[in-house]
């Protein structure tokens, strides 16, 4: 947990985004609860591959205890709404050989120390009756369900060793554990000026800088999780990303972020926010592409990377442009707006968001409007078997092929799955 | 985390325990984390006591990872107090085996899902800079401390089998699972009727409700903990409790819910409290002998009842009656706020805390006010070494009862210890 603060001159404020990121909390207006719908829609498109890849390491396991840890669950209902696919379905399986007992589920939830951990505990009898429900069912018995919150930053290590059988991550590992030093020159001038994530105008240095910092947060991610998933154990990891034919720029990521620097533009025009401090803002954000996450896996080394997928998602979705732009404003602001209180202060953030919801209703109103996910499924090397993994794999693992292909079929259209080369034998 | 609703009649509100029990939050003038000096004091009495078992448990098992359980930590700076003792206690002993390196520690925080787990969290930070610097001080390398809250009633099931090492739980289970059903007679009508707790006024069912409710709670508690702690691990319980020369009324526990509804008496007459709300309500609470804590513990049997202890702590610190009136009152009302606003309504807390803090205040300034409480040191049977434990103890075992028995020394001349027959044989 140890802080990681922004390389700044003096002037500037610092920003410790590890204590100050966190999701709106509570259940109110603006809260993160009541405005998560966007990345609600990201989960329920992962969940088949989420679920099968839980399965498929419970049936090659068999453990009496099997351990699942959502990173980055934040709060709201997107935080057990995992977690829940994931204990049903192995039950589901349990309930298909009556002769194995479900296993007892210990459920690790992590945020930052920040999240809102009491609105997630709260709902937790709610949880736990929808839980019994489900299990009454399938008649697959009740469900030993062991629910923890686990506050800390994935950049560090978060649980035991050799702890966990399954982790998943999604719509969190764009965070970065900092803002990107280098986003500073060596005198504490902003150089990505007028913006506050990679744009057309920013120097060739500032895509440089936002693509070291992933690096070396994905880098610790691995090794950190290494330390903790027994061998043979997964992770699927979604994060936002980018096609790389589009460069550092790929609208889909980049558009809302342009239009938020716009909205910061429009304040300093009413002399309401100095130029000064929005020139020295910069989101922790990355979307990296699929190439990027391939190589920090293979430089890292602990983990094949078995499949891995981008998928569309439109935000245009009721197709009511201003219903949309404020389903869209909102969420960000739920996102954003503990960072941008701490640098601007809580009394712009009104004025600036009622700005940005106009700017996003104008562009959805011209053209739908679409983010782009990335997913990978990642195992955790046995040790001595980093190389030559794939060669002679025993039946069970053909079966568990079949098993991992099937989300294939349930993603949809929109989304672009394959099988990375060696990590199964073709059948 | 079943809910708990109290056996009633339709015209009187349900009050589920689970659901509404919690310190007051937040870090407010009224809330718990500014007044909980009182339980700070009870626990830092027994610290030693804690401290020393749960080496010893450490010591005899050298597992890599040590998992470590407070049950009914509350929030503010109480929470961490006991498990950063513990691991700094370990973390020196394996400082001083410069071949042993310290384990790996889980900590699990546990209370009601309604208890104030993000003012725990956000303190994370200093907590752990603590423990570094500890670390640092005694050289005995930088901890590897994971650490999660764990929402639940510990009357049910919290953790999976046999996972953990050391449990400890101050000042918690005196709570009951519910407002014992036998306060209403089967017309749902109140028996106990203007009092909130057993009373020299109360019909003889009043303490047999509340004897057979700690009886049932404190037997589930033993069996759930059983299924989770690990062979030879161990517990450290602590709580209010009284003494058999007195029967039930042991002025120093029965005393401040006297003066509780007393206060409520008082705004019964002042038209602002119904007397069939007072009448109907009752306090969740009972405070064992040890002769009763024994005899549950016997009766269960999964645990092997070591040592022994009751101690005062004088309510009475500061020797200023109007600051320790104000003290014990804000402390009353972190606890009870919750249930009294429930039943009540928030509106009467004010008052009822004035005239409370007033009639608190005047009998310490006519007696020194005390409280009691009980401790017992369990430890988990190995299966089949439920009987005869105590005989053909190896030489480590004789080691560990000179360790066990040096918190005698540090508990003060208030501590009544003593070693249960048969769980140690003499040197």
């Amino acid at each position: 947990m140890a802080s990681s603060l922004l390389h700044c001159s003096d002037k500037l404020p610092f920003m410790d985004v590890e204590a100050i990121l966190h999701m709106k909390e509570g259940l109110g207006e603006t809260s993160y609860a009541q405005n998560s719908s966007l990345q609600k829609r990201g989960m329920d498109t992962l969940k088949s591959l989420i679920t099968n890849a839980a399965t498929d390491v419970y049936i090659s396991q068999m453990p009496e205890r099997f351990t699942v840890a959502d990173l980055g669950c934040s709060s709201g209902p997107n935080a057990l709404c995992l977690v829940e696919a994931i204990v049903g379905s192995v039950g589901r399986v349990c309930g298909r050989r009556p002769s194995q007992p479900p296993p007892e589920f210990s459920v690790l939830l992590n945020d930052l120390p920040t999240n809102d951990f009491n609105t997630i505990f709260f709902s937790l009898p709610e949880f736990t009756d929808r839980l019994k429900a489900a299990a009454e069912t399938d008649e697959w018995g009740r469900p030993m369900v062991f629910l923890s919150g686990v506050p800390g930053s994935f950049y560090g290590r978060l649980f035991p060793r050799r702890s966990v059988h399954f982790v998943c991550s999604c719509s969190s590992l764009h965070w970065l554990s900092q803002v990107p030093p280098g986003l500073f020159d060596e005198a504490g001038r902003p150089v990505n000026t007028g913006k506050m994530y990679i744009s057309s105008t920013s120097p060739a240095a500032v895509p440089v800088a936002y693509l070291r910092q992933f690096q070396r947060d994905l880098g610790l991610f691995l090794k950190c999780r290494a330390a903790e998933v027994v061998p043979g154990g997964r992770m699927v990891l979604a994060m936002l990303g980018r096609q790389t034919e589009a460069g550092y720029i790929d609208r889909r990521t980049t558009f809302l972020w342009e239009l938020l620097s716009e909205s910061l533009a429009a304040l300093v025009s009413q002399g309401v926010v100095e130029q000064e401090k929005v020139d020295a803002y910069n989101v922790p954000f990355y979307a990296p592409s699929m190439e990027e996450v391939e190589e920090e896996v293979r430089r890292e080394g602990s983990f094949r990377l078995d499949y891995a997928q981008t998928y569309e998602i439109s935000l245009s979705s009721s197709g009511d442009a201003r219903e949309d732009g404020r389903t869209v404003s909102m969420a960000i602001r739920a996102i954003q707006e503990s960072m941008l209180s701490h640098h601007f202060g809580a009394d712009v953030v009104d004025a600036l968001f009622h700005r940005y919801t106009d700017l996003v209703t104008e562009s959805m109103e011209r053209e739908e409007v679409k983010s782009l996910q990335i997913g990978v499924v990642l195992t955790r090397y046995s040790t001595g078997l980093r190389t030559g993994c794939a060669l002679g794999l025993p039946f069970n693992s053909l079966l568990r092929r079949r098993r991992l292909l099937r989300p294939l079929s349930v993603l949809g259209a929109g989304g672009q799955g394959y099988f990375l080369p060696g990590a199964w034998v073709p059948i």
